[in-house]
């Protein structure tokens, strides 16, 4: 396993992110997914990411390290112009050589300040130093250039840490220069399947006889990405010449989609609540949500994606009965008879939004996010219910895990219902697989 | 700068993070970021990150180098019961003895499946290897175990990938047997300060006079950890005897909170929701939504904090001008005259789901979240109102940014517009501010 991302060849990049508030927790590491994420999306492969501290010994440490592993290091943070930002300084001890000042870089940088109005404040000529051997990079969207050197034969990029400068500094300039040195032959293909609500060992019991394939093959490789309440297969290949490598991994791709059925919702990273829309503006059919312990995270999914309003008409968030029956006209008898927490007050909430709103398709949860337990149910009992065009469904869950993962899982079945509804797809089948689909 | 960042001591910890689906860019590394900020938070200190793919040597090797840098090391995923799962394999490589099965663990790992109505898959009883000299720690949330073991005076503990696995293992066994370990001396003494809807710089030029004397003084540090709309300004101090660093500590916590004023919600990690829903609760009103750009994002955030139903009685996502009007009583003239995105609709909105649902506050939103025009209006024009006793407010903005960002604003803004209302706390100040307030 891991074949794909074992060290070396001209097509290994390695990452250092630098900056202490990465190792206080500040801040999720964006920079380290995203050159991750656009890396591997060219055919290249990521094979290391070490995070350190603003300190210059703890920086050439790192860069010296991984440029063990890798023919190309791209260090991300540090270049600004404040006494924390010593990585060019760090840079300068990897390679043994003295700090020097670019007098083109200094020129830059002083005109991109009068270029923006402002004078040139002092410490960001700082920003103007690299180290003897290195060249300067330029940075189009903000005034702290980066830096180039060879360290024995491995690359080494300094880029910004500002997500923004990072990007278009990595998309001008490093991606190009990384990917004319490796040419076409080395890229990894690769494809991912999005598979909704089945748990890992489940997606795994049903890739068996792709899996035992692939174990057999060291040029492709297959890795599950596990998420709440989705999984993604990747299957990549890597192999010369390129079209043989595309040709292999079709050919697994359609296996593994035969293999896991409508379980699948799409490929290459694409989402529940955006598949459920576009499925939606393809049949020119509308929407609106009724939601009682998800609270609005159903029709906040929706309206995420871009494009939401040509088929989200709306919502209720019903949090009390009261709200049910006066805005969802749930029965008020049904409520004293058994509660909140029933497939028909579901069922009923769902119709409610339909035709209150007015909708081609209703969708409702109701259930137990707890901590504690409601209406004499325990945490996680939650029924989610669509009512459509020749459609009723409810579909009845004892969900796993805290308040968070309830809600979170309890809004992807109401998606997965709706989907599968207006798909015109099965609910999922046997005893075996439901046990596991509410295991996740 | 870093100072309290340096490698050793009996406070210091190292991470490594394992999964092909990190270096791959799959998924942004939640687990890295929280473990950073609760050991942070806890007095210890985080002094490296690493990332390591699905593989033995690697793992192993990552493990060996952090380990001469920490006193603790945290070795998060790949425990779990499939083929790529190899870190157990790994730390029996970086200790040098053999794997074993554990009986005990092989017992409860039976019995967890037996417990959860399911067979025991073969695949699981993996997890109950470990290296010989490694003890297990129990897993309160997952089926996988946890393993604990000695690397020439550091120990290392091997933890599950899966989010709420992880937190809940490092919760109730790690991060205990660490702080006993550490004993009180030596802790970082350190409370965060949380900022709403003001940007790092804004906080900064507040907090001038604050950092000017932390500059000068090596045993304390300030670290701003900025998200969106919302900023923690971590204040440190680690010097012994502890009761000084508490006492400098608490100096330095109450002049930031003086120069800061009413934009801070709260202390130490408390979100926005948290925080609005106390209020509430406390003064024992209720509270209700009306959402058109963010579609929900307000309610579920509220109802994302246990114990939300004792305040939140529920809301209507109006996506459409009929919604608005029909379930929200939205003037159909003002909408006709104005089209949906107007500071008086947002008040319509806010006080018709007030009376609609019955509670003491309305809140509102409307906007264009884009990506295109709407109404004439660019994305990022926003308006958010409340309405509630003897109060009515409008909020308008001019919100920077992606979709996603500017719905995460305006749902920032609404809340925090409730907060100040039921607070009886003044809308915020001058211009300056303002502008920066619309920038982040």
């Amino acid at each position: 396993v891991s074949r794909l991302l074992a060290p070396g060849g001209p097509d290994a990049v390695a990452v250092v992110l630098v900056g202490d508030e990465l190792l206080l927790g500040a801040v999720a590491d964006t920079n380290g997914a995203w050159l991750a994420r656009t890396l591997t999306g060219s055919g290249l492969r990521v094979v290391d990411v070490e995070v350190a501290p603003d300190d210059e010994q703890r920086i050439a440490a790192a860069v010296r390290r991984v440029a063990g592993l890798a023919r190309t290091v791209v260090v991300s943070g540090g270049i600004g112009p404040t006494s924390d930002d010593v990585t060019r300084a760090a840079l300068a001890r990897a390679c043994g050589c003295a700090l020097v000042r670019d007098d083109d870089a200094g020129r830059q940088i002083s005109e991109w300040f009068t270029s923006h109005g402002r004078s040139v404040p002092e410490p960001a000529l700082r920003m103007a130093e690299r180290p003897a051997c290195a060249a300067m990079v330029v940075n189009p969207h903000g005034s702290a250039p980066g830096v180039r050197l060879d360290l024995a034969g491995t690359t080494v990029y300094a880029v910004p840490g500002v997500p923004a400068e990072l990007r278009s500094m990595v998309r001008s300039v490093v991606l190009p220069a990384i990917l004319a040195g490796v040419g076409a032959t080395v890229r990894t293909a690769s494809t991912s399947l999005e598979v909704v609500l089945l748990g890992e060992s489940a997606v795994a019991r049903r890739l068996a006889a792709v899996e035992a394939d692939i174990d057999t093959d060291p040029t492709a490789e297959l890795a599950y990405l596990a998420r709440p309440a989705h999984v993604s297969v990747r299957l990549s290949v890597r192999r010369e010449p390129p079209d043989q490598a595309q040709a292999r991994l079709d050919d697994l791709v359609v296996r593994a989609e035969a293999a896991l059925g409508a379980d699948v919702m799409g490929r290459d990273g694409v989402s529940l609540p955006a598949v459920v829309l576009r499925l939606l503006v393809e049949a020119e059919q509308t929407v609106s949500v009724a939601e009682s312990l998800t609270g609005g995270g159903v029709a906040e999914a929706l309206t995420s994606v871009p494009g939401a309003s040509a088929a989200v008409r709306g919502g209720v968030v019903a949090y009390t009965g009261e709200v049910k029956s006066a805005l969802l006209d749930v029965s008020p008898g049904l409520l004293a008879a058994h509660g909140a927490v029933h497939p028909e007050v579901a069922a009923q909430m769902a119709r409610g939004v339909r035709r209150r709103i007015g909708a081609d398709w209703g969708v409702a949860t109701t259930g137990v996010a707890g901590p504690d337990s409601a209406d004499g149910q325990p945490p996680g009992t939650v029924h989610v219910a669509v009512d459509g065009p020749q459609t009723r469904r409810v579909r009845t869950l004892n969900l796993p895990g805290d308040r968070v993962r309830i809600r979170t899982l309890a809004v992807a079945h109401a998606l997965d219902l709706l989907r599968r509804s207006v798909a015109g797809l099965p609910e999922p089948g046997n005893a075996r697989e439901s046990e596991t689909r509410q295991g996740r």
